[in-house]
């Protein structure tokens, strides 16, 4: 790539020389960026599509051509002709070729990618991934090599595909201390809650179809049981404290065991069953927890349906503001991709210095504040229990909660269906540590007038 | 300020030469970037404060500190104790001042704050403001002389408050073409429009009680006849389009007219009406428009109540995306003109070419798309009339507008009311062109059997 003819500004330069450097014309002629594209499989093709697509829109905002030099895939997609741009069976060939200034990483994974990005930082490529698993896991190792070598990783598209999060929280809320965010980002678990609360169907039912439709992966684990929820939310943490990437400190609950009872009770109380995935900063440490979580139905959060995406963040300036659009998907995930590659396209001619940290934090800044185990988070709790039909039975239970300090806010008790001695008991509590609650929970399941586990669901009114 | 130590390239320099800039370590010392805060009203007083307040945060995450030079203000603000700071009753000093980086316009309006801002920028001053009015209405030439002297003038504040929408649409949605935008931009009139919904208040008790809790100006024509939420639909029209900004052209109606039973309507239908700002990119040419709207109420836009702000996208790649906030205020819209310095920080070192463009594209490559006028926008319709009481008349009025071949999607008619000979009639019509629905509007006024004049209310399904 050819450098921009710009006046540079020598170490001794007082204000005025730096204006002689600013004097410099709209539109500056410069060769084409050159990106190479590292897989071929959903989001890889979205990106062809949308950066041969959109070739003109993109140039004229950026000033340049960007041009695809090299695609590296192991195998060819039907589903993207990939016309004249020569396709490399090895994807390491792209970060060795020195036309590419910047390897787009679309493999997925965390074996070949972490390989293939550490490659390319070393042989001084920018990068460019949406690859959640591989910055949660891995990224404060990337981001130390990337500084050694000067070079950007940027990685918008990891977190809420097409929603400019990270762009926000690292650059729009820049001038806030962030006390929380909460985020539904994992469009099939939310698809499946909303399937079950507006058709009243079962879990296994709707989960069957969103795999059917393609929302869910053969093996629902990452997505059901929170995962990659916690692999985005280790991230949005990260971002917003100025604390390290901690995915083994996330705690993560799946929304398996939430059945159409609870989605229906819920609705009675005035809530929604939504996979939320919470960060939060307090005096003892920040919270960082994926899990079912009823809340207030009159929340804009609450209103986000089927497979799309939303994340609140609550800041002290600004108070709270939400995101919100498509999580996942060929073009949506490419919509970040090509949004990076055009702020890493800017800053190419440009010193570190006038870049946005990795990690919207100087990496020299990061804080050692710790996060906390959950038995030391605060939140409200959701409870159902099959009691035994007989007086006395809600006194006991109350009287356990309330020796731990922990009051009712709300109950629900029904009428024993026709020929059925157990009545379903459902409980909302004040705020308390969730250590005190298991403790209380346990000592409930022990009362020979309640049958079975107690079911319970964390409460959070997210209020601005 | 003093410049960064670091490794410039020369003009001729190769892919090897540039990464030795590249190599630079974290957080390099320099001296405080040194802002000059011109205005200390609420705007004003809110930057000072989150600049204070938050001034480690922030120097984190620039890298550098962020210093209150000097502070220009006509009189001093009894909500705001600016400390040491220096405050100077000539705010055009501060352009003069040789110490300051980057000039704050909060001093609003259109005339002091367009002289100061030209001479600052004539100085060499980056420039930040939050002054809608006066980059929707001399934007091009206060962009075309920024451009001339190399300096950025950055305006997140301008529109929707603490939302970051300009960098969402200047830099987030980048790879996307942007096919419409709809936002509730003013707060005031959600405010109002709610109040009416939610406890079925008159439009004039409302604004009465949003003057009293200062919500609403003493003279409230800017907010409640869409003048100030087009000031900020033809900011974003041109960051999405990529068209010079044309206040002139952009049609306005306010939400005066909107009554009580048009709400109540409104909802029997499925609808809400919220006051929106609309710009729609068409073969034919760009839709620039602020009116009340009937839009379905499931969809999460319209669910946005109160003071609250958003702003919905649409774009090709990434398809619907939301950005919800506080849209204005002390501390929300600091927020934005805090980013905004941050921004601007981190560019003081690097050249223009790695600036984002002022209207997100390039100057020279503006589009001369033209601005259609409202005649030939299409809409559905929501039509109300007092029609007497006897047969024919409906079919006399479906008659009217199927001759301009609109037709009729819903319907409602009531009985009279006691005693009354008129009966309220309803029409949600499908879409059409607004030249062919006013014709059609006055033939219907002009029949004997509907009394006095048509209300009439534009449609839009927000269908991402």
């Amino acid at each position: 790539m050819r450098v921009f003819p710009a006046i540079r500004v020598p170490p001794d330069a007082g204000q005025a020389d730096i204006h002689l450097a600013w004097e410099f014309p709209e539109g500056v002629a410069v060769n084409p960026i050159k990106v190479g594209i590292c897989g071929l499989g959903t989001v890889g093709s979205g990106t062809y599509n949308v950066l041969t697509r959109n070739a003109k829109e993109i140039a004229s905002r950026v000033g340049t051509d960007i041009v695809i030099a090299e695609i590296g895939a192991r195998r060819d997609n039907p589903n993207c002709d990939t016309g004249s741009v020569p396709v490399n069976r090895d994807v390491f060939a792209l970060a060795e070729n020195p036309e590419i200034d910047i390897i787009v990483e679309l493999i997925g994974g965390t074996t070949v990618a972490k390989e293939l990005v550490l490659k390319a930082v070393a042989n001084g490529k920018h990068v460019v991934t949406a690859n959640k698993a591989l910055i949660a896991e891995y990224g404060n190792e990337i981001f130390a090599a990337a500084a050694e070598h000067g070079v950007t990783v940027a990685f918008e598209a990891a977190v809420a595909g097409g929603i400019p999060i990270i762009k926000a929280l690292r650059e729009g809320l820049a001038g806030n201390k962030i006390d929380w965010l909460a985020g539904i980002i994992n469009g099939t678990g939310n698809f499946i809650l909303t399937e079950m609360r507006e058709k009243g169907r079962d879990f296994n039912d709707v989960l069957a179809e969103a795999q059917a439709l393609g929302y869910a992966e053969a093996d629902p684990t990452f997505d059901v049981e929170g995962i990659d929820a916690a692999h985005k939310l280790v991230i949005l943490a990260s971002l917003a404290f100025g604390i390290p990437l901690q995915f083994d400190k996330a705690y993560t609950e799946g929304i398996s065991r939430i059945s159409q009872e609870d989605v229906t009770y819920a609705e009675q109380l005035g809530y929604r069953i939504k996979h939320l995935g919470i960060a939060r900063d307090t005096d003892k440490g920040i919270e960082l927890r994926v899990h079912p979580t009823l809340i207030p139905e009159k929340r804009l959060i609450a209103n986000v349906n089927g497979v799309m995406n939303a994340v609140m963040v609550q800041s002290d300036a600004v108070g709270p503001t939400l995101y919100y659009g498509a999580g996942a998907g060929s073009e949506p995930t490419a919509s970040a991709v090509v949004a990076d590659i055009v702020d890493v396209a800017r800053t190419l001619t440009a010193g570190p210095e006038n870049r946005v940290p990795y990690l919207s934090f100087q990496q020299s800044a990061l804080s050692s504040h710790p996060v906390l185990p959950i038995d030391d988070v605060e939140t409200a709790y959701y409870l159902r229990m099959s009691a035994v039909d007989r007086p006395g039975v809600l006194s006991k239970v109350a009287q356990i909660l309330s020796d731990d300090g922990i009051s009712i806010e709300a109950l629900i008790q029904k009428e024993p269906a026709e020929g059925q001695n157990l009545v379903p008991m459902i409980i909302l509590t004040n705020r308390t540590v969730e250590g005190k609650l298991s403790a209380a929970v346990s000592r409930i399941e022990g009362l020979e007038s309640i049958v079975g586990e107690v079911t319970r669901i964390r409460v959070e009114s997210l209020a601005g």
